[in-house]
């Protein structure tokens, strides 16, 4: 049977690597809870009718089908998320009599986007989202709150430095309708590329496509050159395009408010930055894209918005603000460069050596006491030589091996296969180094020396 | 937008339910790691090749598609797993160099079956596998040792009480083949639905379908009605049938080891059960199937076996032993009863309550320095009148809520809203209780009690 077989865009990971993974998920988890967002996880599968609601993302989804189905059964429509954002609206809708509200709530889970594989981008992907909905109007507060939780994690993880960049749409809006132009959205779609095709490029777009003047175009781009951190700055340098509009103040001041606050925080690194534009139609207000500081060119690693209408019956629409992190994106880097490893490629502290098949009894039972203090510990199954066992712990990082007595008393001795220590010692009493109980994620500062040095995802041509 | 639609067979749970299945998953994670597992994710999709290698499930499989993909992409032949243990095979083939063996793995993953929904059936559910693959023979200290792991976690975890029914698929076999029986394999599938169309089927389909002469097909089921813990029974019990052949007595050896070692723990609820058999082709020797003991027609919460054929590259075979604990399945009632509750329906342990607009960032200051302490805590973010933002906090069973002091001066007054006590206190300092810091889960033992009465899982009539 050839099982062998590779899928592109699905990564999998060795135990050592999904060790680091699990740490990240659980540092993220750990502060989604600390800010009191709550739980939640939604089904896999959606109906097409769902997914296709918002957002031009139509030609990356999956759909499913049972292998079996009769012709009757035909086409179901229903097909994987691609995000976790569309799933929860309809999430929330579906329960509200269950929940109340405002509901803050964080979602660690998979999607899927059939899209073409490439660096740090992949066909089943994990996304870490918080996101709060309201019945009521939501304040520019919880902007900010989502804003400075995500920023705080990121710039907590052990992971290449982050850049938060945030925008607002309405900012753009206004100052595209004090322009004149009427075409918002489609301005809004081209100037997201900025990124990836150029400026030069979104120019001729927005004058060839959309038939924008070329001296009004260029005001777009002028207006997406803007980056600071300081709020007066930014007034003034919007200000100085000379545009006014209802809409362009209200974004502008929504945006002034999150730099004033993040501003506040010392590790903060947020930046007002006005070429972000975000490609899903569903945002309203605030859009923010992390990227990592020295990989410019590395795609975003989270990223999200303010989506006032999305949440819906047809009847009632409840506002929403969230982010999402690229969990599997920042592997992409960190994992595949070898940024974070783990200490030991298994849970075991201890290793306890088999003497003999007669004694395994005796093997099983050190285990267990030391089990039974919460000690991670496993049994080499078969009575090869010491020299074969000790190696096999060696392979996994295990730091402790522990010989059972050859007499068959209880205790024995235990070897620190480091210093290569070997002390007598009781398994109902021999506790290892608090820092030797649980594996440890460690950041090689070498490899990010040398990554930097390479510039391998500096100067990466983006598709 | 009608975004409200349920799709059968897909659960999702309320905030309050997740978090008890995150309590389990927890659990189960840890104990698998205190036995030393490491954790392995493999991807969602396999090869069709792959998923229809091994077993009869194929009618079960989602497929996947590009939504957009063009008439030449067609159909490239991917599906979602329907069990973890096809996929783990193939990435133990595909990893075969990064590994040390044995190997001892844990997955918790969701797998996808397109059969129809029913009680406990779901079509996306939870899996929590263990499994050890080794290049060397695994001997029977293997499978004890998954099936202790397992009956452990099953009777340490706050659900109805459990009972993990073993065989071995030598024994039969090698009974089917000392009565002059072939067709070992047939056999073994027809005896295997004992459980759901009851003996007298089984014996005529025995009889009419294989041709099996009627007081042959009555010996395979005196055989199936064997249920012991106690091995010399077993024994004695296996021996009045009066067959013999080696490969019986190899399996009558191996599950009477099992037996012999599952006895020496005191809380160990493992029986000798012949009429299991399994559904997959796979398995060679051991067999087992975890069944709630009050619940005796709900169908199985865990089951496993021996596979010493299934991790093969088509030169070398590695030998395979795990168990799989379908963590939807036990929700299925668990949840749906009602017999574990969380004590709240957010991690907040703390809700800080908005005086004014103007005093936000009073209560955001209050919070972070509660946070800073690893309390986890939100602040109300409307400034409604004090009743409105208490009544929130009790909706959720946040325990404590924040009164800022309103003249701005730091501090405040921190209130039980289970006790209504309320005292001055400085966010500086303060912390809960304890058991009030983590949410905690709880066993309702008069929910099981009605459940019991009701006979509801008792009488439950098979499809």
């Amino acid at each position: 049977m050839g099982m062998k077989s590779t899928l592109s865009g699905y990564p999998e990971w060795l135990p050592e690597d999904r060790i680091v993974e699990q740490q990240i998920i659980k540092t993220i988890q750990e502060k989604f809870e600390l800010y009191g967002f709550a739980p939640v996880e939604t089904r896999s599968v959606e109906p097409l009718a769902v997914i296709l609601s918002k957002g031009e993302t139509d030609k990356e989804i999956y759909t499913l089908r049972r292998l079996q189905a009769g012709q009757e059964e035909g086409n179901k429509g229903i097909g994987l998320h691609f995000d976790l954002t569309v799933p929860f609206a309809r999430y929330v809708i579906e329960n509200r009599n269950g929940l109340s509200f405002p509901f803050r709530r964080y979602q660690i889970q998979k999607a899927w986007r059939g899209e073409r594989p490439g660096l740090g981008r992949f066909r089943e992907f994990l996304q870490a989202d918080i996101d709060i909905v309201d019945t009521r109007p939501l304040g520019i507060h919880s902007d900010i709150e989502i804003v400075q939780v995500m920023d705080e994690i990121l710039s907590s993880l052990p992971i290449p430095t982050t850049r938060l960049h945030v925008n607002n749409r309405k900012l753009l809006e206004g100052f595209y309708l004090a322009l004149g132009i009427e075409k918002t959205a489609d301005v809004l779609r081209i100037v997201d590329k900025m990124d990836k095709i150029g400026t030069d490029k979104v120019l001729i777009t927005l004058v060839d496509d959309l038939g924008i003047a070329p001296p009004i175009a260029q005001n777009c781009l002028c207006l997406g050159a803007i980056r600071t951190a300081d709020p007066a700055d930014l007034k003034k340098a919007v200000n100085e395009l000379g545009m006014t509009h209802p809409l362009l103040e209200e974004g502008l001041s929504e945006l002034c408010a999150i730099l004033e606050k993040t501003a506040l925080i010392e590790t903060s690194n947020v930046i007002a930055d006005l070429s972000i534009a975000r490609g899903f139609d569903y945002y309203t207000g605030t859009v923010c894209e992390v990227k990592f500081v020295d990989f410019p060119k590395y795609p975003t690693i989270a990223a999200g918005g303010r989506y006032d209408n999305l949440v819906s019956d047809g009847k009632t629409v409840l506002p929403g603000m969230g982010m999402s992190i690229g969990i599997t994106r920042i592997l992409g880097v960190v994992l595949h460069e070898g940024l974070l490893t783990s200490s030991r490629k298994v849970p075991s502290a201890v290793m306890v050596a088999l003497v003999s098949e007669d004694s395994r009894e005796q093997s099983e039972k050190t285990a267990r006491s030391v089990r039974s203090r919460g000690i991670p510990c496993e049994v080499f199954p078969h009575p090869l030589k010491y020299g074969r066992q000790i190696a096999y712990a060696d392979n996994k990082g295990i730091p402790f091996v522990w010989f059972p007595d050859e007499s068959g008393k209880s205790g024995g001795e235990v070897r620190d296969l480091r210093s290569r220590e070997q002390i007598a010692a009781d398994p109902d009493t021999w506790t290892p180094p608090q820092a030797d109980l649980k594996i440890q994620v460690i950041w090689q500062p070498e490899k990010m020396t040398a990554l930097l040095k390479n510039k391998t995802y500096v100067d990466l041509e983006n598709e």
